[in-house]
Order: C-alpha cells, then structure tokens, then sequence
C-alpha cells in the first residue's frame, strides 16, 4: 500500500483498522519461522497516537528469541522490531508534542496504563496493569477485552501513544541511531543506577550489540572499561570503541590474575552461560547486572564467592521512557553511535542466522527504503 | 589448668604459648568430629592484645558447617566458637581500650592486616592482607610464615588483638548476649546497608537462630517484617518476635498471593535451596541477600525474574568490627535479645546434632561455668 493510500485510510475512513505490509513469523517451525512478508491489521490511532511510517529498524537478538518462542509466550503472527527511527505521519487529535514530518523514535514499548504506581514514578516497564506495558511486539493493547497482538518495525508503519515517542535529536545519524532505542537504554539504565564515576573499574562482557554500546556509554560517563570477550578476534574492535583493556574470558590465568577488580561488570550474553567465574572478577561490594539473558543460568550461583565479599547480581531489562529519551541525548551529547550493517528487509532472516551463529559485527539496521 | 595459673602462664612465663582446655574435632570422619576435650596451645598475647576468660559461647550452624569440613577449609583440630562473651583477663603492654575484670566480646575476627584498603574503610571482614582478616577459629595468624591455627570460643581462654574487642553494653543480659555477635551482625549489617525505613516491606526467610535475630533488628529498624518459614510450627515463635505476618512458603497459593510484595528479603537458609521462588516476592528494584548458605544454590537462578523487574540478589557475610559493636549497642537500645537454650560444654556434640534435625528453638549458648 502506498504512504498517501494508508494516510487516507487512517484518517478519512470509518473502519477501525488499517492494513499495511510486515514482515513476521506465521509459527515456531522451522517452516514457519521463516521471516515472510505479510499483510498485518493495525488499529487506527486513537486520539494520543500517533501513525509513524518507518525508515529504520534496528535487529535485536529479542527479536530472535520472539519468532523462536524462546520465552514460551509468543502469538504468532510475530512481527518484530523495536529499534525504530521513523517519521510522523499522522497525528490523533490531541496530540501535543508532535507534528506531522517530524522525526522520530520508538523503542521497546508503545504505551502502558499510565496509572499504576511504576507508571507514575516513571517507571513504565515495570507497569502494574494486566499485561504489564504494551510492548512494541508480542504486546497486548491496552482494552482489558482485547487479546489483540502489536506488531513491530518491520513493518512500513507503526501507531504509539504519543507518551512513548522519543525525539530524536539533531546530532544523531538517523540510520544508525535505531539500536540505541533498545540496546542503548538497556545497557545506559542499569550503568545510571549504578552512578558510574570518573575512574570506576567497569567491565563489559560480551562486545555484539549490547556490548558494543555499553563500552561507549560507560567510557563517556567516566569509567575505566575493560571489555571481556570469549573471541580474541574482538579484542580490536573493543579497543576502537574506547575499552581501556580486553580480556579473553578463557584465559583462566587473565580471569585469575583479574579477581576482585571490578566495581560493577555488565553482562551482555544473550544466551545461558555460567555467571560464577564473573562474581570472582567482582570487588567488595560491586555489582554485576545481566542484561542479555532471560532465562536460567547454566549452573547455580556459589553463594559462598558472592557473600564473602559482599556482591550483588541483578538484572536489567530496558529502561523507562524518560531513560530513553535520556540515552538519545546522552549519545547525542558525546557523539556516540551504534556500529551497524545495513540490509534490506528481505535480508533479515539471513541476518537472524548470522547473529546466531555470532557472525554480526555489532547490529543489523533495516533500511526500510531499500 | 585453673585461671591463675594460665594468668601466670601468660604473664610471667618465658614461653611463647599457654595451654588451655578446648572442645574440638580432630578430623572429618564420623568419629573424629564428635567434639572432644582437648589441649589447645594459644600464643601469648602480644602488647595490642588481650586474654579474655570466655564466659558464655554461641553455637552457631558455621561451627558445624567447619567441624564437618563442609567448605573443604578445615585445618584440623578444628575448636569452634565465635559468638563469645568473656572477661578480660590480662592486657598486653599497648592495650589502651581496656582493663582487666572488663566484660567484653568476640565475634567472628580477632586480627586483621588493618593497612589494607579494606581495612582502613573499616571493612576489616574483607581484608586484603595475606589469608584475609584472621578469623576467630580456623583462621590465620598475621605472621606470614605462620600456618599455626586459630581456636574459637569453646575453651577456656582467647587471645584477641583489642581492635577486635567489643564493649558489652551494661542493658545487656550477658548470657544470652553471644548469639548478637555473628547471628546479630550477620542480619544487621545487610539491613543497615539497605537503609531499610519505617514501613518498608521485609521478609525474613528462615526463622531460626539468624533469622529470629532478624526479625526482631528488622521490626526496631521500623521495617512491615514478613516471616517465612517452611515450618507451620514456627508461626507462633515469629509472631512473638515481632513479625507482623507469617508465610509458609511450602503453600504455593499464599506465595503466589505475596509475588511482587517486598522491598527486601534476608535469607537466613544455612544449606543449599532454590532461590527461585523467593525472587518472585520481591517487587521491581527489590533486594535479596542470601547470609546462611555458603555454597550453591540448588538451582540457576532464573534472570528472566531478576531482569524483569530489576531485581538484585546479594549475599553478605558478618559484619565490620564497628558494625559488630553498633548492633550490641542497638540491640541494647531496642532491648533486643536472642531467645537461647543454655548448655554445658559437654553437651555441644549433642546440640550440634539437634541443629543439624533443625530441632533447635532459635540458638544454644553454652555456659562455661556449668
């Protein structure tokens, strides 16, 4: 459908829907999993929304994880995609902060119940309502009633509440500025919390994605990183994006001669691994955050090597809308960018296969215009 | 040996060791850790040390957890005993802090390096000197070419350096005082690092000799104190205490009702267990601290639980000696007591066993006199 037609669809006509071309996944086979173009329903904006036509679309490994149902609460269709740059172009009637033309972003939600007490303390990932915040993918909208699935960026248009829309500021380089909008605020938020200070000992381990941007943020807020990575090949890389040093996670004599160094350690490893020789690497008092992985680690946690020094594992998952609208500014201000590959939208199961298999540089960014 | 003979010992001797009465194991097989008295050989006191006359001696679950050589650490003989309350006895040449005839403490250190980093930040329990801080029993001496073993508080006499000695409050009934110096630290500490305010949801897992502490520090910190135990039995004892509810976590119902709940959670479990279900109680930023197992956890930690609502989970060991002396002061203050079973020296072997059957109400102090 063309941008005028789907215009003309939102605005003049009485039906409550409008359709519009994504990419997504029909079920979890192998078959079905395949990426594949797609009509998709998307309800009309309501009064605070806004209809946003995408340029870019950040690949994310969530995303991956969505189509596989990984996490066993996929509704397919499942289109993903919450790494979007786009531009307004229509607004609902009481939209105030956005006009028509502008450009934009949206990143890991597109509204929650506004009400709740997380939601009022700023703090909408955590939303109290049925279903928690309506995520940009896989999400539930906000009618009780409705079991009605969003759909994400890959898609050419995309509605939100005007509340989630971030701005996009003038410095940044829109076509590589999407990843920021997920693995930005992800990695940026728990560093935040921590209050990271000139000269704090910060590792992060794993350099893809997440990793990439939170050896930039961390090196702009102050800290001395150190990137830990399994692949010697990274080591450059990790250098080039401003880490003080590298380590290689299987040199045991590196990882020993490390113990007790680290203030805080950010873990961006995707999949399950073992988080044990990591506290090791920790100080008295410091904090390691897991950002990457949702689901177990692969064997349990020795208590005895957390407590004699007092440390503390959390985890993180994105951030609230003010922290993301924070980042933006944040890499704005210190000239920080995602180091992406772009690829066309019909690219993307191959970019999907490659991230598997840990052939990805840094991120994948769909250029919806190719 | 009677006292003024080890006091001559000690005082006028030329020797550079005294030999005391102790209560120890001499192995880890069945037979060689029942408890047995024996003759310990203790170094004299040096000019910033004291000799203290134990009076009454915590049995704490670390006693049996080292006896038993569960940390795969034990230098044998091994003499527990680190929640002591005693008498000073005679003071070495440099001892400004106190004089004989002097009621005092010892918790769980007697001597650290006290020029480390973590030393003068007053954390002496993480002390980065040689062997770390020397630990009441099975510890180090500062001496670097010395293996030679320390001996707790189930002997007639300790050596401690006068750094490590607390001052027993007078409001302090001092035969149920012990159990504040590792039981009253061990929860204290963690608690006061939260800065647990008034009203804040707190749970406490685990109500026995640490955990029965923790209720009571926890209610006087002003903290809503939820106790859970497996045990129905328990419901009456943790009321009593000060708890504002119960919880038994065996009812799947009533934990899943509590998902969510608390700003904090102690867990004061001494062996291995699944964490899992207690992270779920935990409401978004919500800390655990883990102060009874040291070791693994039964199972990996889910991060999918802890990330989405960034939770954290700690573990916390005793206390800094500064910490030890302000929850003697506080318990004084609070009027605050450990509920304890007084024994006899010779029926330790007996309440090791009764501990181990968790048939124990909260903790067993041993009375030397009797």
């Amino acid at each position: 459908m063309e941008q005028a037609e789907i215009l003309d669809n939102v605005i003049n006509s009485k039906n409550t829907h409008f359709t519009v071309k994504g990419y997504g996944a029909r079920g979890a086979s192998a078959e079905e999993k395949i990426l594949r173009e797609m009509d998709i329903e998307r309800p009309n904006p309501k009064d605070d929304e806004v209809l946003i036509k995408v340029l870019y679309c950040g690949v994310c490994h969530s995303d991956i994880h969505q189509v596989n149902d990984d996490w066993n609460n996929t509704r397919y269709p499942s289109v993903p995609g919450h790494e979007i740059i786009g531009k307004i172009a229509a607004v609902g009637s009481s939209v105030s902060k956005f006009e028509s033309g502008q450009l934009v972003g949206v990143g890991c939600m597109i509204d929650s119940c506004q009400s709740c007490n997380p939601c009022e303390n700023g703090d909408e990932q955590f939303c109290a309502g049925e279903h928690g915040p309506t995520m940009t993918y896989n999400g539930y909208f906000r009618d009780p009633e409705s079991d009605y699935n969003t759909y994400g960026g890959f898609s050419s248009h995309i509605v939100s509440n005007e509340a989630f829309v971030l701005t996009i500021p003038k410095e940044l380089d829109i076509a590589s500025a999407a990843p920021i909008l997920c693995a930005g605020v992800t990695t940026y938020a728990p560093m935040k919390h921590w209050g990271i200070k000139e000269g704090d000992a910060t590792a992060v381990v794993g350099i893809g994605g997440l990793g990439h941007m939170a050896v930039q943020i961390a090196k702009a807020m102050g800290a001395s990183v150190t990137a830990i990575s399994t692949h010697k090949s990274k080591k450059e890389d990790a250098k080039a994006l401003g880490a003080d040093e590298v380590l290689i996670s299987t040199d045991e004599d590196a990882m020993a001669e490390k113990a007790l160094s680290f203030d805080y350690i950010l873990v961006t490893i995707p999949t399950a691994f073992d988080v044990n020789p990591y506290v090791n690497l920790l100080t008295y008092r410091g904090s390691l955050i897991t950002v990457g992985l949702l689901g177990e680690y692969k064997k349990p946690t020795n208590n005895m090597n957390v407590a004699m020094f007092n440390r503390t594992l959390g985890g993180s998952v994105i951030g609230s809308v003010a922290e993301t609208q924070e980042v933006l500014d944040f890499c704005a201000k210190h000239q920080i960018a995602p180091e992406v590959e772009m690829i066309s939208l019909d690219r993307v199961n191959e970019a999907f296969e490659r991230i598997q298999n840990e052939d990805v540089r840094f991120r994948y960014v769909i250029d919806m215009n190719k």
